[in-house]
């Protein structure tokens, strides 16, 4: 019988559960110690709450389930896997009113989208938001890039880079050069400059009929020079002077926004070396309102690997009234990549630690015991209940990876010792079991 | 706007999620110590894979997936939501011929079953699995009976009770009255001695068929004294006095093997006060093939809070082959009403522990940096990001529980103290930034 994962899918083995579990803990840790609360939603919602919100082509995406009975006969959907994080949250949040704002939240869990499968692109996969619903200051922008930064130190990343920039300021940036009836064209065009460089960026700005005089604008204004603030102080003070007023009006609440966005954070622990003002910086086009935030590896190039950013217009949508929300989330693929890359997965926690092998069916109590006590000190301990003998059990211990044998034969059992393998060092030494328990886990209480 | 849950779903807010979080995280150490590996499956699977797996009526519960594009457009389905742990489990077996057996794995992860929602009954609900794949012996028995119990104990339940049989003692003990072939519905009635009493369950047995000799015949073999062993030893003979000699053998291998299972979970430190022998247990009568277990709390009235037991032919479903499996799972839903209920939920575990107040948005930049000097010493606290005097900063920590508050007023930033406000206890009072770091996480070394 032939057997598949559905297209685009795929299983986490426990070599890949444990680095995906390592990271996330760190995550998740750093995530209560910035206040954000965990949160649930159901896999699947009523599919009229997910219609309309992803755009065309995010709507073909969605995988809709059948109705149950009659209906499904029929071809009828009633429900939809969720699409992403943020529209289950704005549906918590209109119903539940009691919920006090602001409100802090994460949630780690998957979401389906049938993209066409690619290399590191999947059908199901993990989001990682945290998000802030109900406060429109620049402190709740500044504890989303903080509680970014220091999740990634935490996993032990050093260098890396946080851009920022402001879509208000983008908006005007376009304005500035007569473009705002193609400001989304414009924007995903400058968005690729990392990609395809400003060459190719200007070429597709010649496509949407900027001209070159535009062109030569739009570059000036979107330069920077090493020092943050000067670069924005210059940007600001070029946007009003090259706009209309109520664009003016929101540049400066940008510019205030920023400074305080970046002080704030800097108070929080945020270094210095780790923000960048990015005045190409796009990120999402489609539902952000003002700062908007990315990270990258300085020394992987896998792109973005965390992100975020204001969305004033879409947390509301269910309530009825206008809540300003400010999010971040993390690439999970991504930054295992990068961690993977820079050898800051090498880690075993979780993994077993000892394999206690068993001589044979009629002699196997002390193995029993032994095992009961290396796990009552908190040692990770496989027992062998396979068929095989010592040698198949050892070839077992080395596929598994287990670091540690423990082997009771007779001689053993009359000694009153246990014999130790050390699978990764070699060698094997006798001793009792008193004295392996603190090898194993020193310090431990002996009952 | 109105908004809806899809039936039989919900959300887990915080509260909710910190509790199960507590819960879970307890089991999968334990699963770790027993060196069961972490394994995920996609929420999916290919039609195909769950068709024909869960009889009829189970077939109707299963979440179909519109194919996307024209297929879904005539209502074809081509994926399904899993409907349990152990198929997917199958799947895996079959199509990673390199994970070397036996092979204990655990996934804990939502399953969907479109179910009449009742109280305490979702459509979307977790399962807590622990399986040992490709041992026959009964250490594995052994090994999924202790994990279960030192589970238990890891989350402080003290009085429980896991009951044990064998499917192929029910068997016999159907052999024994004649009824073998109404082996099925003889075993639904017995499985409901609970519920309804023994004059229930003989009034079904009647229903069936069986006289008032069999009836009587079948009360006696089922009858258990105090002692354990002896209950056994009575059994296993009458069963083979009363059973053709096929029968006869698959009794006295049951008798060997619950011995051997009793015996090596004491080893491994399973209480003897914790377990009975219970000849009625017939659990889950579909798919297991030798022990069966099941936990119930002695002193809250919930029905069976863990479970398992082995299934011999059901893993190599896929595989083509004979691949012999023990396992255990929890019933989330049920431990958590029991542990809620004796008071061992009470925790603040992973709860924000202090909020920092802003005095006012021009004088906020001690309160950043208190918030960033309490988190890099691993205080889980919140800063107010939110509109708002310091009275309705107050109700805003009040509301969502936060035990402690910090109030940075321009006469604490002038001394260079912080006043500490117990939300609790009452009271307040003002101290160093670094006496507030040590009353919160005692023994912090301070930079």
């Amino acid at each position: 019988m032939s057997v598949h994962l559905p297209r685009g899918t795929r299983d986490l083995l426990p070599e890949e559960m444990r680095r995906r579990q390592f990271v996330l803990d760190r995550i998740r840790r750093v995530f209560d110690r910035f206040a954000f609360e965990p949160l649930d939603t159901p896999a699947f919602e009523r599919i009229e709450t997910l219609t309309g919100k992803y755009g065309d082509e995010g709507q073909k995406l969605i995988f809709k389930i059948l109705k149950r009975g009659e209906g499904g006969e029929r071809g009828e959907s009633d429900l939809a896997l969720r699409y992403d994080l943020t529209v289950p949250l704005a549906r918590v949040i209109a119903m539940n009113p009691q919920l006090r704002l602001p409100f802090r939240r994460y949630q780690v869990a998957p979401v389906w989208r049938a993209d066409r499968p690619a290399r590191g692109r999947f059908r199901e996969f993990t989001q990682c938001d945290a998000d802030i619903v109900g406060s429109s200051s620049p402190l709740a922008d500044a504890e989303c890039v903080a509680v970014l930064h220091h999740a990634l130190k935490e996993l032990g990343l050093e260098r890396f880079t946080i851009r920022i920039n402001d879509r208000r300021l983008l908006r005007a940036t376009v304005g500035a050069v007569n473009a705002l009836d193609r400001e989304a064209q414009v924007l995903v065009a400058v968005d690729k400059l990392d990609k395809i460089g400003r060459e190719g960026v200007s070429a597709e700005l010649a496509g949407l009929g900027l001209d070159p005089e535009q062109c030569a604008t739009l570059w000036t204004l979107l330069e920077r020079d090493e020092d943050d603030s000067r670069t924005l102080s210059r940007l600001g003070e070029s946007l009003v002077q090259r706009n209309a007023p109520e664009i003016q009006e929101s540049v400066n609440r940008a510019v205030d926004d920023l400074r305080a966005l970046r002080e704030a954070a800097l108070a929080l622990g945020v270094s210095p070396d780790r923000l960048r003002l990015d005045p190409t910086l796009a990120r999402g086009l489609d539902y952000y309102t003002g700062p908007v935030f990315e990270v990258v590896a300085d020394d992987v190039d896998v792109g973005s690997i965390a992100g975020g950013g204001r969305y004033d217009g879409l947390i509301g949508m269910f309530s009825g009234r206008d809540i300003p929300a400010v999010g971040c989330s993390f690439g999970l693929d991504r930054l295992l990549v990068v961690l993977e890359e820079l050898g800051l997965l090498g880690t075993t926690e979780n993994a077993v630690e000892v394999l206690v092998t068993v001589w044979d069916a009629s002699q196997h109590s002390r193995s029993v015991e032994v095992a009961g006590a290396l796990r009552a000190a908190g040692v990770r301990t496989d027992l062998f209940v396979g068929d095989g003998k010592l040698k198949q059990q050892l070839k077992y211990a080395n596929a598994k990876g287990h670091p540690w044998v423990v082997v009771l034969g007779p001689s053993e059992v009359a000694d009153g010792v246990v014999a130790l393998k050390d699978m990764i060092g070699g060698g094997q030494e006798r001793l009792p079991l008193e004295a392996l328990i603190q090898r194993l886990r020193p310090g431990t209480e002996l009952a």
